[in-house]
């Protein structure tokens, strides 16, 4: 039985063509090759953005069977079952929920909407029309953070009591390195660092330790100006988070640090023992109690994902990541699995967006905001 | 020309006999050991406590002249011209502030008082009596925050812009390894990890970053009991920090915490490169910039107190901070240099109260507080 | 202009289904979506094998157009442009030369032969036929390693004093994890960890500091029995090397130890500098000179590879290395470069094969052995 | 009971006033230090060196009672019942053996001779003596060397298969960092790194592996001229060794690298599992298994020497083995405990040299050379 009989082929659009709209394409190509057989595979129907050049060149790469600049076709198109939108921030909400309306299953990039007011648009949208939804937050796919959910259910780190994260960059400090103007503007994107860099640990901590209870921060705009734009949001963000669980925390990101490539980290220390977590090493995770400090190669054949991959010890990529997170919803919509809890839906989405707008808020007011 | 000749000998008093004074008595038996000509070397008078098996244990080891339990006498005594304390907390003010009076030089360990009111009248005392003083803020003597201090200077981070701190201790969770009882309680301790552990980091970022204007936090006591007492201090604390440079931060102190043994780090990044420290690694300096992170071992011969001990690359421990901390001081109050700014005097220590107290308070009020 | 007016198709056909024709097919299959105008893109034509089960599975995944468990004909295909031999090492040689003597141009998995002897014959009729010829060294393509070949090149560690590598797994160790059967004996696999481990360092070492001139060593086989058959060949082996250059070195290689995951390192002490890889970090590289250790994220816009890949900080994984490798053979079929220097031809193959010859005949003499 | 009362004291002479004639003396001085009962403690009666000054300066700083420039006159004393040689290699054999058969017990650096058949006179002077006698090798007296004993004798990592180590300084490459002109000459020192370093990991190998039965090696003198000499010892060295266990490795050490600071690691891989330790990380030991990596900070109170030392994660520094080497010594003179199996006779220094021999010697035939 071959995987042609078994396997659902699932009708995909996919609007973006920069550096997600990359990532997201590659995802989609690769989940065929990921296991024999597969719930669901993608086909390719239709790329969508503005510049024509780079759309042709992503359906020579990945194999889209088309291309378009107008998405308000595609979310009509009887050939397209699911609606994946990995444009800048400002484009995620109208597609999304047109999309939905229109029946289609949605994964959209991280944020999805500018602000909590906007995402609960698009979560009232998805609800509204019944259909599948998840927000595309890629690090619940890699092996370690998957492998940290399942220490922490089986007990492993006893009850949460401190949290911390720091995803750190210097491409706003880096001639050359140029930034993408819609980042730096918030019309654009909403914010800065904190919807583009924050909001990943943000989800990370409420998939691993809970929801958040209340938030504290400070935050700074190194400006000016780059890639051509006056920058009208924050470079920099520091917090104090608290859980429900009683646990508190930091966070912190930020972008114009040159002493700094890209440290996505994330550590959990309990009662019992720790686990950590960095990106720069995405097949390990560190486990530590009394007894000491332990580096687990997490590709072994009981860790999560590796049996769609490689003998032990051969570790995948960051990028890999979201043929994972693609494979997910792709198996959702053929009644494999449910979105959630592995994968985080709209609901997701705006409890994350509600936490970053919290932030916001306390670095404005210097109050503790409660969420 | 031998030592003797060149050499002052200074009377030394010291209050304590658990860790700290330990910690001391070795630190000042081996700062003869250090160089071949010292500006200063202590001779040791008397030590002082309450326990006199422990106290006739310390002299044999240490070679203190003499034991005392009535420190009264001690700061009266003519032979004594420096004072050290590192009694508990609770010990710190009265003491420390009769031999002021009493014309004694001072040298006292970290947090002077058990808040910033007590602290201000120590300042007060030493400044009114005309003595030397300095508070024993021993990583300002591991080489690598030395030299930290040195690249800051001379501009290779550039201007401030983020700094982490995290000081992260298993003692209060790991059966057998008893913590001392008056360390969690306020009467006697004034504060828990934010005047044992933070209080560490704050100075060393007053040090390397500058003054600080706001905090905010939240503080957690994971108690209830433990040595015997009833926990009433904060096992736990995460602050936000700003600077007046315009820096923002994160700090985090907590020892309840059984995956952690002891993590003591700080890094700061600035607008052209970064620096990170690791007390776990005391004679590693990581210095990153746009081309890379590099791990200099600050053992080299131009790396400060290198010319004290062994040749390029054998480290030395935690402990030998104490005899450069105390061949400071002595060297002093001998007139080889001043106490600032590479030593703390009683007034950082005022500043660093200061701190200790608004993060406090920013923990009950859930503001942000001006420091 | 798109891809498809400017970029070459290539038929190629792929002999091997386990491990390597899993990795093969995958970097085939992802050549295209490396970059905008890629010089050639495979038309995979035909994989073949022994189990059909197997190959109809692969065809679903990596959309080869068709199966085949018949080599012979494929070598006749003129459909066939490529051949692609990914098979265990007793199928090297006669379809590879099979394959050269029917002009396809051929690349091959390491080792190349079972010995020096099959591997020559292997030269002789890539070279008699005039073929295009590569030796599957897929660490060259692995970002780091190609980075440090320009580092050395442009002298930044002077003249190469001190070589040192080691490859060492636990697989064999670590029940449930099965070995295959083949690599165990010497029918089937020429030698044990010789030509399955140490030959990929035995090659890097020829890119990057030059031939060999001189080897010593020793060799264990743990066995007895794995995988249901008597282990004859080598699993563990441990050798000095000496280099052209009057560089000298230590290289080891095993993989029944069970505290060993996957540990792929190679190091190079120069007389200015020293460089350090480790397989595990796959997109760092470490240089080292009298100012310090630093670690380089081998991930900006500036090193090799990058182009095809994301922003800098996100690195890619161990198998990704086979789609920069295929890339260049196919590349280099199309005419846009050559496969010397930076892919290892068979005479490279070769090259390696009279090394790793020579540690076992050290090992079975107890001689140092010229190559 | 105070110390005075139950401790011995012990006269202690100590010949050599250069870097190991300060490690001995800081050592001899801070035996007292370490812990409440001590079973004796040194009386440091005198040093003796050629330079005046310099004797001077030691005996200021480190209390010695007098100098001398005469090591006959000190082996007669009647004063001295402990003879500690730090001299340079060339200066082992003839006092050592004089102050063995005036009876006292003699410890001396390593490498004992200038090569074996030096040092089987000073074994056969000892032991017709009948007095006490150790070779400083200060290695076993680190906290993670001693510890990795206990779990190698407690069955943690099974039988031992393979083994490395590398000793690897750039002390010779970086200008300004003079080396002792001494140590690369053979007539003063016998052999270059190969008794210098490696000698160190023969001693490690054989307290953890066991004895040695066969060794490879080349070596490469890269001189000319340093400290005004001309070389003539070997500045690396690579060996593949073989143990009676079965067990198998590699050994390199060199001291011309600017890229290496000091490394200076040793691993084990064993049937069950692994251990690893670098002096860069004194206080640190990794054990592996299947299950991963464990970093264990060897400072918990069920550590070795953590006893004699500070709370949990407080990790003291290189030099400060030799303080724990100079209390086991004086122990053993004491009666407290044997020198052997923790301290290193001269036997097994010995047992060093005639492994060191025997590299040479391969490295000169290119034969494998049985010990």
């Amino acid at each position: 039985m071959s995987q042609a009989e078994t396997t659902r082929r699932i009708g995909v659009a996919l609007l973006g063509s920069s550096f997600m709209g990359r990532a997201h394409s590659r995802g989609l190509d690769a989940v065929r090759t990921l296991e024999d057989h597969p719930a669901a595979v993608p086909a390719l129907r239709a790329i969508c953005g503005r510049d024509q050049k780079k759309l042709d060149g992503m359906r020579d790469r990945y194999g889209w069977e088309r291309t378009s600049t107008d998405w308000r076709a595609l979310v009509e198109d009887p050939e397209i079952e699911v609606f994946d939108n990995a444009a800048s921030n400002h484009l995620h909400a109208e597609p999304t929920i047109a999309a939905a309306r229109a029946g289609k299953h949605v994964i959209c990039e991280k944020p999805l909407g500018r602000d909590a007011a906007e995402t609960r648009k698009m979560l009232e949208a998805v609800e509204t029309a019944g259909v599948l939804h998840m927000c595309a937050f890629n690090y619940r796919f890699l092996p370690a953070i998957r492998f940290a959910r399942e220490l922490i259910e089986r007990g492993d780190i006893g009850a949460p009591r401190q949290f911390r994260s720091r995803f750190l960059l210097g491409s706003g400090a880096v001639p050359g390195e140029a930034e993408t103007a819609w980042r730096l503007r918030r019309e654009t994107a909403g914010s800065g660092v904190v919807g583009d860099l924050l909001a990943h640990h943000v989800d990370v901590a409420r998939y691993l330790v809970g929801e958040f209870t209340a938030v504290g921060g400070a935050t700074r705009t190194w400006g000016p100006q780059r890639a051509g734009v006056e920058v009208d949001v924050e470079d920099a963000v520091v917090a104090t988070v608290e859980f429900a669980s009683g646990a508190i925390g930091t966070m912190e990101a930020a972008r114009v640090l040159p002493g700094q490539v890209l440290e996505s980290a994330v550590a959990i220390d309990g009662s019992e023992g720790s686990v950590t977590f960095d990106v720069r090493s995405p097949n390990e995770l560190t486990f530590a109690d009394a007894r000491g400090s332990t580096t687990i190669s997490v590709t072994a054949p009981e860790h999560p994902f590796a049996e769609l991959w490689w003998p032990r010890g051969h570790g995948i990529g960051w990028g890999d990541s979201f043929s994972h997170e693609l494979r997910h919803f792709l198996g959702a919509v053929a009644g494999a699995w449910e979105v959630a809890p592995h994968g985080a839906t709209f609901l997701d989405g705006l409890r994350c967006a509600e936490v970053c707008d919290a932030v916001l808020a306390a670095a404005t007011s210097g109050h503790r905001t409660e969420i």
